[in-house]
C-alpha cells in the first residue's frame, strides 16, 4: 500500500548554553527538535535504511553547533542546523523547532527562571497549634559559584571533582514562626528575597552547604521564625561531551536533565 | 479491627479574589486544602456519617469566608477557617494548606502570571522556506476592561451578560516572517511587550476582539511580520455563587477552572 | 487589517455517562471539544457578538443531547452535535472531537480505568529498619454500591443526600510488613486483587466506610502485614443539572470534576 | 546555627531489567529513590564533603547491582541496596523505594504498559466532511524483534548499529473512514488489536517499518478505513555502560529516557 506523508526526527533535545559577556553572561535553554523529510520510502516498505539519518545523529549534531554556534539569534541556529541536515544524502525539506524558556539574568551569573511560583501557609489548630508558611516553585540557577569537591570514592564513583559548576534547583522551602509576624506578605517576600541573594552571593561546596547559608541567612533576617526546612532538587546540567566528534568542550555546551536529580533535604534550626 | 490514624479533607479548592483598592487592584489567586480529624471512627466501622462534616461544606466554606475574610494574610484566613471548622461538634484537629499562585500586577488592573514562558522559532528549508517565531505560556489577566454581550441565545443558553468581567488567558502566538529582522530577540521582546500592553490597555468585547487588536498592534509594531497567529484559551473565572447561603455576591470572589476552556484562535495577515 | 483563519469553541469538556444494561452497565467517560467557524468577522474586528454562539453554551449542549443521544456510537453522537451547531444563525463549519477514556469493566457494575499504575516498595535500614509495599495509581469506579447519607448540615451545607452514588477513586495504599513474606510478588498480587474486589463487592457508606472495609480485608487476607494506610481522593462526578434548560436529569449523565477532590486517608491495624 | 534533620539522595533513577525466562520475558522498569543520613554535618556547615557519597554514585551503583541483583523481588533488591550504601563510612540510614511501572505480558516478548489510554472519534460538518477515529497512549514495548542497521553515518554518528533491540513506543493514529462502519465500537476495538498484535509480530528494521507494518494491516483488516496517519514516538531504552566499573554489560539493564525521543510519523495510504 502506498506510503502517503511522512517525516522523522528527534523531539526535546535539551541544550543549555552559557554565553559569557563582559556584563555577565547569558543563559540559552533551549528544548530542539528536528523534522526531516526525504527519499525514505524503502526504510518504511522494505526496512532499507542507507538514506535514514538517525535521530540520535541529529542529536548529537545539535549540541556540536551549537559550541560554535549558538547565540542569541535562535533563528540563525536553527537555519544553520536545517542547512546541515539538507546536506545529508536524500533529505529534501528540514524543520526546526527551538523552544526557549526565559530565564531572567538577576545579577552577573545569577538567574530567576520563569515558574508558577507560589507562597504557601499552612495553618494547624486543634491539640496541634501551628503557623508555617512556605514557597515553591522558585527556579534559580547560577553559572558560577558553586564546586563539587573532595567527596568519597568507591569503585562506582565516576564523577569528575568540579571546582566550578552550574547549579541549579527549584526552590522548595517551609519555616516555622514562633511567633506570627504582623505583615506576613511583608515577612514572605523578604524570605523570598533573602533566598535568591543567598543562592546567588553565597560561594557554596554543595547543595547541601548552599542551602545551609540560605537557611542562616533566613534565620538571621526573620526574628519571628524558628526553623526552616529545605527540599533543593538539584538539577543537574552535566557537560556534553563532544570529544566523541574530536571535539574539544569548551565549558559552555550542557546537557539539562529532569531526572534523576540530587535530592537535598535540610533543617536549620536555631 | 483497629481503626489507627484518620482524617480527611478537601483538596484544590480553587478560588481567586480581587481585592480592589485605590492604587490598582491586588489579585489573589489560591488553591486551598482542608484536613480535619475528630470523633468519626464510627464513619469507617459501621458508616454512621453524623459527625462527618461533608468535604463540599469545607468548600463552600472556604468561598463564603473569603468573601468578607481573605486578604493579603493568608495566616490569619487560615486561622479563621481552622476556627470555624473546630466549631463543628466532633471535629479536634483542623489543618488549612493555602498555595497561592503569583501574579505580578504590572498595570492598576493587570497582571502577569509566573510561569515557565518559552520563545519559539520555527525554521523550514528544503522544498519550502519559512522563518516564523512565536511565544508560549505568556499568563495574563485583567480584573477589568473585557465584556461579553449581545451573543445569540438559544434553549441551552443561561451565560448571563457582562457588562465587565476578568479575562485571563495563557497566549500561545505564532508570527511568520516576510523578512527575518536584523536583531530576532529585539523583535521578539518587542512583540511580547506590544502584546501584553495590548492585552491590558484594549477594552474587549471578547476574546475574540482581544485578540484580534492585539495581532493588529502587532503588525503595526513590526514591519517584518506578514502573519500572526493566536490560541487564546479562555480561562475562565466563574463568579461562585454565595446566593444559596443567603449571602449576596460581591463581585470579589470567583472559582477559576481549568476546564472546560474557551477556545479562540486568530489569524490577522495584512 | 484582514482577519485571516479563525475558529472558536469549548475543549475538555468532561462528561460521563452510565448506560445501563442487562448484563451491567457500560460507563462512557469523554473529553469532548467543538471548533466552529462562521460568519463571525465582526466578532472580532467590531465587537460584534451577534453571531458568536457563546462557548458556554456549547457545553450545555453537549450535556443536554448526551443524556438521550450518547452511546457507544461516538461518530454518531459526534455527528450529531455537528449538526445540531451548523443549525446556528452564521456557523458553516463544526468539528467535534471525543476522547474516551478506557475503563475495563471488571464486575456488572466495577470498572478499572486505564492508569501508569505502579507497585511501590519502601525499604529502610540503619537506626530505623522497615519493608513496607504499596500501590498507586489504582483506579476504580462503580455506578452503584456507595451512599452518602445522615451527615451534619449547617449554614453552607447544600449537598443532597445520597442513597445511591458513582464512587470513584485513584487508590494509594502502603502497608507495613511485620514479617516480610516469601513471595513478595505474589503478596502483592494478592493485595491488589483484595482492593478491587472489595472495593466492587462492599456496599460503602462514604469513601471513609470503604476504606476500611478495604484494610480490613487486606489484613485478612495477608497475616505479613501489620498496618495498611489509604490515600482515597474522592473523585467526584457531579450530576449535570439538566433542569435548566426544562430538561429532567435521568440520572445518567455526570460531569466529571478533577478539582477539588475528596481527600480521605485511613490506617487499619491489628 | 545548628542544623536540623538532613538527607541526601538521588530520586526518579530509571532503571528497567528484561529478565528472560522460559516462557518468555519478564521486564521490570522502575523508578528508584535513595536517601541516606549519616555524619555529613560539616558538608553542611562548612563545606567538608570528605563523608558525602555522590548522588551520582548511588545511581551508579543501582544499576550496577541490578544486573546481578535485581529480580521480581524488589523488596530483596531495596535492602540489598541499603546494606551497600550503609557499608559507606558515616552513613547511618538509608532508605531505599522503588516505584514499578506495571506492564502485562501480551506474547512472549510483548508488553502492554498501564497508560490512561483513549478512544477518540472526530467528525468535521459543514464545508468540509469527514469522520476520522483514532487512539492514543497505547504503551506497547517488545524485548526483541527489532534493529536498526545499515543507517549512513557521518561525523556525528556514534550509534552503533542494533542486530536486535527493545523497541518501545505510544502510539497515536488517527484514520479516516471512507465509509463509516455500522458499528463503530467494534472497529475500532479491531483496529487496536491489530495494532498491537503486528507491533508484537512484525520483526522491524526501524521504528519506521514497524509503523508501515502495522499501517498496512489495519488498511487489510477494516475496508472503510482509506488512511491511517501514526505518530510513533520512539522511546529510547540506552544500555546502561558498565564497562567504567570493569564489568561487562550482559545485555539486561537499559536506562529508560523521557528525553529526547525519535519523532517517527507516518502515513499509510489506499
Amino acid at each position: 500500500m502506498p506510503l502517503g506523508d511522512n517525516s522523522w526526527g528527534k523531539s526535546e533535545v535539551r541544550l543549555s548554553k552559557i554565553i559569557r559577556g563582559e556584563a555577565g553572561d547569558d543563559f540559552v535553554d533551549l528544548a530542539a527538535s528536528v523534522l526531516l523529510r526525504g527519499d525514505v520510502e524503502r526504510a518504511y516498505t522494505t526496512g532499507d535504511n542507507t538514506a535514514v539519518l538517525p535521530t540520535d545523529t541529529m542529536r548529537n549534531t545539535i549540541y556540536a553547533l551549537a559550541q560554535d554556534h549558538l547565540g542569541r539569534d535562535l533563528e540563525a541556529f536553527g537555519e544553520l542546523l536545517c542547512d546541515r541536515f539538507l546536506a545529508s544524502a536524500g533529505v529534501t525539506d528540514a524543520v526546526v523547532a527551538l523552544a526557549e524558556r526565559i530565564w531572567d539574568r538577576a545579577t552577573p551569573h545569577g538567574f530567576v527562571g520563569g515558574s508558577p511560583e507560589r507562597r504557601l501557609a499552612k495553618i494547624a489548630r486543634g491539640r496541634t497549634e501551628a503557623t508555617a508558611a512556605g514557597i515553591e516553585g522558585l527556579v534559580v540557577l547560577k553559572t558560577t559559584g558553586s564546586a563539587f569537591e573532595g567527596f568519597p570514592r568507591d569503585e562506582y564513583t565516576v564523577l569528575p571533582e568540579a571546582v566550578d559548576r552550574i547549579l541549579a534547583t527549584s526552590v522548595t522551602a517551609e519555616w516555622d514562626y514562633a511567633t506570627v509576624p504582623v505583615d506576613t506578605s511583608a515577612t514572605w517576600s523578604l524570605v523570598r528575597q533573602t533566598l535568591v541573594d543567598h543562592f546567588f552571593a553565597d560561594w557554596s561546596a554543595s547543595a547541601q552547604h548552599q542551602g545551609y547559608q540560605m537557611g542562616e541567612a533566613v534565620l538571621s533576617a526573620v526574628g519571628e521564625i524558628s526553623e526552616i526546612r529545605f527540599r533543593l532538587p538539584n538539577q543537574h546540567h552535566l557537560p556534553f561531551d563532544l570529544s566523541r566528534f574530536g571535539v574539544p568542550w569548551d565549558g559552555t555546551v550542557f546537557h539539562p536533565v529532569s531526572e534523576p536529580y540530587g535530592d537535598i533535604r535540610l533543617t536549620v534550626t536555631r
